[in-house]
């Protein structure tokens, strides 16, 4: 066993978007096994939106306090057990860290990987967090029905992917938004959309919108908020259902941006909006794994991983992150 | 019969609140019997906040056409019948309109009312289309746990004042907002309130809110968005549910008015907004009006009526609503 464990840590919360400067990489000792828990081996971890808000100066959720480790979904082997379910050598899925060795309590772990099924990273992606994400947004709070026409921001990322090849499924009609003609075209190429809009090419978003969406939008899944949720909301049909899954267009809270009221829309549309986090809803891990599961090796469930090589890119993996440039699930390979 | 049907008609749709210019009283013959329907004579007429957006020069999901009577929800005396549920001498509730005479289509019509249990006015109030809002907002949207914070705003409204005692009856602590120190009296001393902030005269509305919700807001059954709205929102809890009734703070939305972004709330806390029209929930109805007859028989559904005497004056009524004068729910009186 190594004697030093590398950990990144958090040096400083952070306004706006987190970058190398609220991080730190420290060699520490490796963690002892808790009790009840079990002591993984990282193999990879996972790099996704919701970290800004876990190292960010304003109230959320879940913060990471400065000076412990980075907490990331991550993929381990377990090396020591203390819990009935897991014994070494088992591959689990879980809310560990950006390190080299965790010491997870029991309520950290998800739950075991079939490699035989699908390699580590897509577990940490379709078939992980971000797959039972997008399930459901889409499926519990979207309550989808056929012909219905579907809009989602950042269509080619980790959960708009699956939102699209779900809806393709349903015969659903899926309108993409996305960042780049190259993101475009993977998400209609591969992701199950019928048509997606670059909005960096499209000078006019509200135009393009209406045109790809000509009976209106039924169900909006945003993970961008910002102007192209304003510029869909005039298309939301009555009975339009909003679903708020991320907010990665806006760069800061502080202060407090302003947009157009919503009231109105609410009630002359009859619209339901629902904010949520994944973790709240265990009760549907199981039928959306189910799914998605039976989608991937149905071959009807495309990934695309992009992966950043050792913990030293951590740092400025967030960064890397909202800068767009990722095309594919975003994780960092810890070790083999 | 009289010869003659005083009418108040729509002579152009209004940009804001519309007055009396943009009514019309005139004669017009007694409408004939519909197929299906029935011809009553008018008793009282309804005064709604809703009807901004039925002459309203903006789209909404019902408009009135210039040169047609003006709907409102009313009782009236059945003349003439062509359905086999209502005969002549019946008192039925239903959409009809500012006018002395009223010709309805089956679908127009709601339920037959008692005067033994109540009189009329109240029909068209707590036991009516308002209080039946007040049940769906808060029971259906709202799903109330005792011990829990619900904040109303326009508390002492036809709408709010029922919520209130709905509220106290499942013990679930009612805060309430309302334009007025006679208002905020009534709410609290009637209508069921442990608290009502009387905004014009709380220099620091946002302050005044903290101290009444101590332990936040679970429950926001908003009738007036604008700036009641934004102030209540940072006191949402976790899983906070908002229940847009009303937006009649907001004077005009042209041009659209903006406010803060709600995006990053809806995610961080997890919450639901609602937006609903009360004629959507038909299959809610008479569970509505189960409950708010019983506690109105039991004496404990306080009701006020604030009545405008003779069609004379409904060209100035939703104008007089909207100036928040009336402390009841507000009717135009049309014949004994």
């Amino acid at each position: 066993m190594a004697k030093s464990n590398k950990c990144v840590v958090v040096k400083a919360h952070a306004i706006g978007i987190p970058g190398p400067e609220n991080f730190e990489i420290i060699e520490c000792p490796i963690p002892r096994l808790l009790p009840g828990g079990v002591l993984v081996r990282m193999l990879c971890a996972s790099v996704d939106p919701g970290m800004r808000g876990w190292v960010s100066v304003e109230p959320n959720y879940m913060t990471i306090p400065v000076g412990t480790v980075m907490r990331a979904p991550g993929i381990g082997e377990v090396v020591e057990s203390d819990h009935p379910n897991y014994s070494a050598g088992d591959l689990v899925y879980g809310m560990f860290g950006w390190a080299e060795w965790f010491a997870a309590e029991a309520k950290d772990i998800y739950w075991k990987i079939d490699t035989g099924i699908a390699p580590p990273p897509v577990w940490l992606g379709s078939l992980g967090i971000n797959g039972i994400t997008a399930w459901i947004g889409y499926r519990y709070f979207g309550r989808p029905k056929a012909g219905e026409t579907l809009l989602v921001t950042t269509a080619a990322g980790s959960v708009g992917s699956v939102v699209g090849q779900l809806a393709k499924k349903d015969g659903v009609r899926a309108i993409g938004v996305a960042g780049g003609a190259a993101k475009a075209y993977l998400a209609t190429a591969e992701f199950g959309y019928e048509q997606v809009i670059d909005y960096h090419g499209t000078p006019d978003l509200a135009a393009a919108l209406r045109i790809a969406c000509p009976e209106g939008i039924d169900i909006f899944y945003d993970n961008v908020a910002g102007t192209q949720a304003d510029t869909a909301f005039p298309l939301l049909n009555p009975k339009g259902r909003v679903i708020q899954c991320g907010s990665a267009s806006v760069s800061s809270w502080l202060p407090w941006p302003t947009g157009p009221r919503r009231e109105r829309d609410m009630i002359v549309k009859r619209l339901s909006w629902h904010g949520f986090v994944v973790m709240d809803h265990a009760d549907l891990f199981a039928d959306a794994l189910a799914e998605l599961s039976e989608l991937y090796a149905d071959a009807k469930l495309c990934t695309r991983q992009d992966s950043l090589d050792g913990l030293e890119n951590a740092p400025g993996a967030i960064q890397y992150l909202y800068s767009g440039m990722n095309t594919g699930k975003l994780s960092i390979k810890i070790a083999e």
